[in-house]
């Protein structure tokens, strides 16, 4: 946090050193309503004047949600913080699944007393923190969000991680916008938070009506909310959101339900208290600045204001510890990699002494064998069911209160949570995806079970990790890397039982790749990986005993970071400076387009590629692999037409 | 279709030419269940002896809904189609949601008549259309499936157009398992489907229970399941899906509903019939062999079926029309992509006498400018509001039954849909997918907002062509383009007003670059797209004029297929023999890596790159260009760099 953003405004509300008291069951409360609907309108304000001076923003999603967030942030009802130290582990946690009304966000922490009130005019500016919609540079942001309907799967994440693994009484309040529940992650979120019983964590649903370019298609039609989240599991409460009374109370209520998250479903207007309350076309506009005037004028209490949250008590958030592993093979073993992922999570598990590793997965882990990690370490492992954009969001909730999470399921099912893994991305979420099943490789199953997009799909995401083992050695060590790697990180896993191709203590680094085969007099460089490494291998030895033709055989490893000294170090070696890329991944982004780019400046080495070049279908594996002419008798067709 | 795929077998149940009737409200019939029970456990031998066949395979998620394939298959209050003629677009439409159970499918289309009896052993060989999941390679197949919880959103578009486009009579029915139901783009084609009002479709819930790992999150808790799909604005009808009299009550019910969609919720069990019903740990393997005596000793009558499916009125599918399109610019306009793609949708519409184009958008018509479209054809334009997956699942619906399907939404947001998009790859779906909003171009609203792996994205469909506009001009043409190329098609769209660079009769095209500059004395080549390319010309421009440095200018335009001659002859006269990509993108999968990968065979050229290098934030558009070196004044830099 800049000093900038800390240092103290005027507008704050925060008077008094915050009182340190125990969690306790909220009594019945009596609120000072006149300042509360006083602190509404100074957020309206603030919110108003803020995106007059960024000249873009969302003042009136901003309006529908003053009394909601006043009652949040300044009451016992509400939110339990130390506005002195938002990041902390025994605070509540706020997550605005509306991103867009950010504003009000950074309003609210300014009269807190968190960011100066100066500052806030400096939203959507190139050199603030206090982006267009939240991110979590800010300390009281856990999740980046502005994709809608994310925010409650990584509460849900959140809040099964206080519950059941920390054993801390803090809560999780999500507030979403009306517009959003129309997006299917809501109901998966919702779904799995009354599925686990998360009694900590309470939805509260802006119904304002009014979407971007029309009304939603609920609209004001309450009751329809009522019964969906009702038939979902939830404890539903529906009130006024602007009545500060009926606000106090359902914070309240909501504070004391057992084993059952609670929704609060708030009718209220888009700019309400302004001019353009409840018109449509003023949706992401900023108001005129007379609107500040129209907004003072119904205001009692204009600053001074004395209320102040209830602080918990402080938590340090643990540190991450390290984790190693045994790896043991025996030299004629055979191993799937997607099988070395459950070992090695259970490996991982004994120098786990807090119990940091969570596994999720999306009813496929005796497909994924997560099982093995399930069976080893039952309280740390959690059934997300088919469902995998929310899986991903809990996965990111874990992480955010200090989890190492590793998510798995089908590499190609990954691309249901991509919005998810992308929005990950811009939090720095340091999620472990780990997707089996990639590639034709997998047989039968035919081409919507197979990652082919996979890898691609992971480069994209900035500073991620992204490692594709051959063998259970590398398999396990791929996992013990990414389990201490401090960013998001991927391993594509493969289905088939494979030989085993490195010793048990051989070293493994991100962005290092390993030669498995090389020589002198050799022709040309043959990459592969997962399969594909075994059948370069083979072919490679085939020509040289049928052909004497002689090739180097790297196996890729780590996709990204890519090893470029090693790739092109080896490329030079060979007689005729020429590389062959064998995937069982589509072209596009995959290990062919990472050599590529990577050798784009040297103008000595040619590249060439085999991949899937069609749509699958269905077959064995092995034909699978020929058909692709990934297969090793594939791959010598093409050497011999290369160095010819 | 081949042959041996439509040969007469001998275990087929259609017995006489089918019988042409008009389509009319069906009347309380009675069924001869005696026959119906047998036919079911004959579907259920088949499953069986095809998954021993294949080796492989679902026969227990087949059993469970043998007798609603039976109903649906064989009686006037289930499915009216002509087997001989399974593509007909007269026909209801049967879509498998959990595309695993497809033995039974096969199974239930050579019963009637179509497929070969000897065929079905064939199932998963790399030689039969009969592959692990459908594929619209089988004429009775509209989508691939086998991702869960797509079927209902593609049959969302389906129904609507049939219904309120086509007005024809038909009806879609989906057959969905109970572990899918967990996916939230269920939710999504729920709550369109109720809100439109389409009363043609049913949904059928198999609800055998069993998940693949364990038992679903909701087992047979029922009432559940109703309360949900009522909340979502469902006729619900509760049945033992093993019943025939109460299948074929609920069947009849839903042909009579109207204005509301209907769902059968249906308790079943896991292998019903076999002795492995009920069990867990039979997800996804055949059973053995003396399961097919199992089966056989509970039948009555083995074979000489009678029963025949309802024939509707046959319907020729319409032709696609060819699309033409005026553009106006003057000299001096300006304008964004994303608008000029609301104007390009309107002025193709002035061609489209059979009214085939259809326009779909998540709430950001606004923003996309969609809502010319909306304004100018009403009709064919329809909002799916914030829920991106079944947006796209609707638009591949309305590519279905043989519309000119157009797509909107931020290029961001399509990541929502990504593996909706990835399973239309595999069906080979012709979806007009148009991103606005990419890159960091956008400003102050943040990462959250910007495409930044859209085009890494749709570069890895199969067959999907990806054009990136970068006036109004060739924005038009890449709609005029798009709209009559039959493929899967993505056109990215900026926000940022631009410059026109085109004269309105430039002639565009699929696989074709522009080249904006060019001289004998350029010394390398600079490659843009969108507002990259305005940032290149004007560095272009600069340093020539202060610098005396001659650059050639190339405006990508059609990202794929790339224009591999056009790039490599303009490099190729360069001086240097070198090309700089500026993209508005991440690296992978971009401009630069389908650049690079196209060259990766010529070894005289080396090609650098300007790209969103890290995490985006909040600021003007220019001072994004700037951070990112993608101005001009960063490209000048990056060109003195290399010519140096």
């Amino acid at each position: 946090m800049s000093d900038r953003v800390t240092r103290k405004g005027k507008n704050q509300v925060q008077k008094e050193e915050p009182k340190q008291t125990k969690k306790q069951k909220v009594q019945k409360e009596s609120y000072d309503i006149g300042q509360l609907q006083d602190i509404a309108h100074q957020l309206r304000i603030h919110s108003i004047e803020m995106t007059i001076a960024s000249n873009s923003g969302h003042p009136t999603s901003c309006a529908s949600m003053a009394e909601i967030m006043g009652v949040l942030f300044f009451t016992k009802a509400g939110m339990h913080y130390n506005p002195k130290d938002p990041g902390n582990f025994g605070n509540d946690r706020f997550v605005l699944s509306k991103g867009h009304a950010a504003p009000i966000l950074y309003a609210a922490w300014s009269m807190a007393g968190y960011i100066d009130g100066t500052e806030l005019l400096n939203l959507r500016k190139i050199d603030s923190l206090l982006e267009g919609h939240p991110v979590p540079k800010l300390p009281f942001v856990d999740v980046a969000t502005g994709s809608l309907g994310q925010g409650l799967s990584v509460a849900g994440g959140m809040a099964y991680s206080s519950k059941y693994l920390d054993k801390i009484n803090n809560r999780y309040w999500v507030l979403m916008g009306d517009g959003e529940i129309a997006e299917g992650s809501v109901w998966e979120a919702a779904h799995l938070a009354s599925h686990y019983k998360l009694d900590n964590i309470t939805a509260i649903v802006d119904v304002n009506r009014l979407g971007q370019s029309e009304e939603t298609s609920i609209g004001h039609d309450i009751n329809v909310y009522k019964k969906r989240w009702e038939a979902f599991g939830w404890k539903t409460i529906v009130i006024d959101g602007h009545n500060l009374n009926q606000l106090t109370d359902a914070f309240e209520q909501c504070r004391n339900v057992k084993n059952q998250p609670q929704v609060i479903i708030a009718k209220t207007f888009k700019g309400k208290y302004l001019e353009m309350e409840n018109k449509e076309d003023w949706h992401g506009k900023p108001v005129p600045q007379a609107q500040v005037e129209f907004v003072k004028k119904q205001m009692k209490q204009q600053g001074g204001f004395t209320l102040t949250p209830e602080v918990p008590v402080q938590i340090e958030k643990p540190q991450q510890s390290h984790f190693t592993l045994e790896v043991n093979y025996g030299p004629d073993a055979k191993q799937s990699t997607r099988e070395a992922y459950g070992k090695a999570l259970v490996g991982l598990s004994k120098t786990d002494a807090n119990q940091q590793i969570v596994a999720v997965d999306g009813d496929t882990k005796n497909s994924t064998f997560s099982i093995k990690y399930k069976e080893a370490v039952p309280t740390n492992f959690v059934e997300c069911f088919i469902a995998e954009q929310n899986m991903v969001g809990w996965a990111q909730g874990f992480s955010c209160r200090g989890k190492v999470a590793f998510a798995s399921t089908f590499a190609a099912f990954f691309a249901r949570g991509f919005d998810q893994i992308r929005m990950g991305g811009v939090s720095g979420s340091q999620v472990k995806y780990v997707g089996s099943h990639a590639g034709v490789s997998i047989g039968e199953d035919g081409p919507s079970q197979m990652g082919l997009e996979d890898i691609a799909m992971f480069r994209t995401i900035p500073n991620c990790v992204v490692l594709y083992p051959s063998d259970g050695v590398s398999a396990e060590r791929a996992i013990e890397l990414v389990a201490n790697q401090k960013s998001a990180c991927y391993v594509r896993m493969s289905r088939p039982s494979l030989p085993i191709l490195y010793s048990n203590d051989e070293v493994f680094q991100i962005g290092k790749s390993k030669i498995l085969k090389q020589n002198n007099d050799d022709k040309i460089l043959l990459i592969g990986g997962g399969v594909t490494t075994h059948e370069i291998f083979k072919a490679a030895k085939q020509l040289s005993e049928q052909d004497n033709i002689h090739v180097t055989v790297l196996d890729l490893f780590s996709v990204k970071p890519i090893d470029h000294d090693g790739i092109i170090n080896a490329a030079n070696k060979t007689a005729l400076k020429t590389i062959l890329v064998v995937e069982d991944h589509y072209q596009e982004g995959g290990l062919y387009e990472a050599v590529s780019s990577s050798l784009s400046l040297n103008n000595e080495v040619k590249i060439h590629s085999i991949h899937v070049d069609k749509i699958a279908k269905s077959g064995t594996p092995a034909q699978m692999l020929s058909l692709y002419h990934l297969d090793a008798a594939g791959i010598i067709a093409k050497v011999k037409s290369i160095i010819q």
